[in-house]
């Protein structure tokens, strides 16, 4: 058995427009290396991190405290060092916390010949994610460990449904560099919803399921829509309305907040249009002062993968 | 081409535990029979009603009033007289409305040579549903008219999805003979729910829905809960949650009000199990004072048949 691994561990983007707080899919070219290894050292080490400056202590570090988390339950006979190669960069809105919180354990549990399915991943890796976010979520976690798209059915008991991906899928992103506090994008959320929005939200989530098991790029263009939690947060997004505009105008099937934003996601068919899409956002963002970046990637069916 | 037709117009369960005024069902053992019949006498005659006492006059019946819409937009050159045959008990909450308005104008576009589509036949037959309900729903008419499962992605513009239904899958029902007001079942209803409970019911909607596609009738049981409508309408439903318990500890997937009740379906795997739920149910009931049918039957994939 092999006592070092590296690993890509993918960007994410959840909840999907309709799907606040239970679906999510998987990026291909955005995400973080990590370098995991097997040591005769008892316990939990992160030995480098390059990219961002985060906490070398374990006990502060995502990927540390989910680490920590599989090692205490699995009491293995060896240690572990981490290496984190950090590409995503941390607040962005596509899972950079879960790439980490699931990259180590994804990483331990392969060097220790793979004792866990990916929902006990799943589950240690959300103790990472909840000292990134407060509160254990598995929204960006499932489809970086899974791969393609998830849907969490309920985080306890932890149930996760792997979603079937239409092959011709790809996403857009844009990341504008500002900063929106986990706790602003939070508050921001009403308490309750009107019962109507509700059940447009739920027709169209089941919409979306349907359309991904029948590969029908239409109804994800008519499911694509959120009319709960987009109409709070997308205040907090500059130019939110322009972008979606263009991004629908150049074809994206649809367009929404990844995670809590302040990234922007787009579904399109086909490669070409993805990239149809990011020139019509990049005009958009050209003309005002802030910063940002922009990716194209295929739906990443694989979830982490090892280099 | 014939001039007359006899067919069977199926009872129906819409909302389906978490699909809230977007799922529904068709069954097989319960139904309507009516005859539509081509006249050179121009306009819309409903010559026999059997079973219940309800209005011969088209523009107060609901098969009249549906049968109407279409006749109005499509102006044939001849005239229709319909005849029914009522089975389903009105404000059974089995679709009794439904089976009726579907049935006259399923009738009238065999007897012209099948000019429209279904959606566009449940579109006329919600002018009808309209009559019964005070507001144009399609949750039970895309049942009966498509058959198998369905989800009304949005009534405006209509927009129906078929769902597949796993092969083993049977619905026992039971219908207590009790009148709930329409207006009542409305009015208990809160206009605003929690997001956490929203989030919930749409994880459940989204996790039916790939239960249907995968045939996994554990996830059917585990999707099949509603914590949005069920905690305020079971209140007008006499010894519910008796109902429920003896149902799931029978075998069944799930239990819960079928459209805004009375009546109570359950889905189970296999038809030995719903019948083993029925007579549980039917112990709860015997003891009561209130009279009761209950039913067993196969999910009809084909909706209104011409016999």
């Amino acid at each position: 058995m092999e006592n070092e691994i590296k690993i890509f561990s993918p960007a994410t983007v959840a909840n999907v427009a309709c799907g606040f707080d239970v679906l999510g899919f998987c990026l291909d070219t955005i995400g973080d290396e990590m370098v995991i290894r097997k040591t005769e050292e008892k316990g939990i080490r992160i030995t480098k991190i390059e990219g961002y400056d985060l906490p070398f202590e374990a006990e502060k570090n995502v990927a540390g405290v989910s680490a920590l988390a599989m090692y205490k339950d699995l009491k293995p006979d060896c240690g572990f060092e981490i290496e984190i190669y950090k590409k995503i960069k941390p607040g962005s809105g596509i899972g950079s916390s879960s790439a980490s919180a699931a990259g180590s354990v994804f990483g331990m549990n392969a060097l220790l010949g793979y004792p866990l399915d990916k929902t006990k991943l799943t589950y240690f890796a959300m103790k990472g994610e909840a000292l990134a976010s407060q509160c254990e979520h598995a929204d960006n976690l499932a489809p970086a460990i899974f791969g393609g798209f998830t849907l969490v059915k309920s985080a306890n008991p932890l149930q996760i449904l792997e979603l079937p991906t239409p092959s011709d899928l790809y996403a857009t992103l844009i990341h504008p560099q500002i900063e929106i506090k986990t706790s602003e994008s939070r508050a921001i959320l009403p308490k309750e919803i009107p019962l109507s929005n509700a059940i447009a939200q739920w027709a169209n989530v089941g919409s979306l399921v349907h359309a991904l098991h029948t590969s029908d790029y239409d109804l994800i263009k008519d499911a694509l829509n959120d009319v709960v939690i987009e109409p709070y947060r997308k205040q907090l997004i500059p130019h939110f309305d322009a972008v979606k505009n263009a991004a629908l105008k150049a074809g994206a099937l649809g367009c929404a907040i990844s995670g809590s934003g302040p990234s922007i996601f787009m579904l399109s068919k086909g490669k070409a249009v993805a990239e149809a899409v990011e020139e019509a956002i990049k005009n958009v963002y050209s003309e005002t002062a802030i910063a940002f970046e922009t990716y194209v990637s295929k739906i990443n069916t694989e979830g982490i993968q090892v280099l």
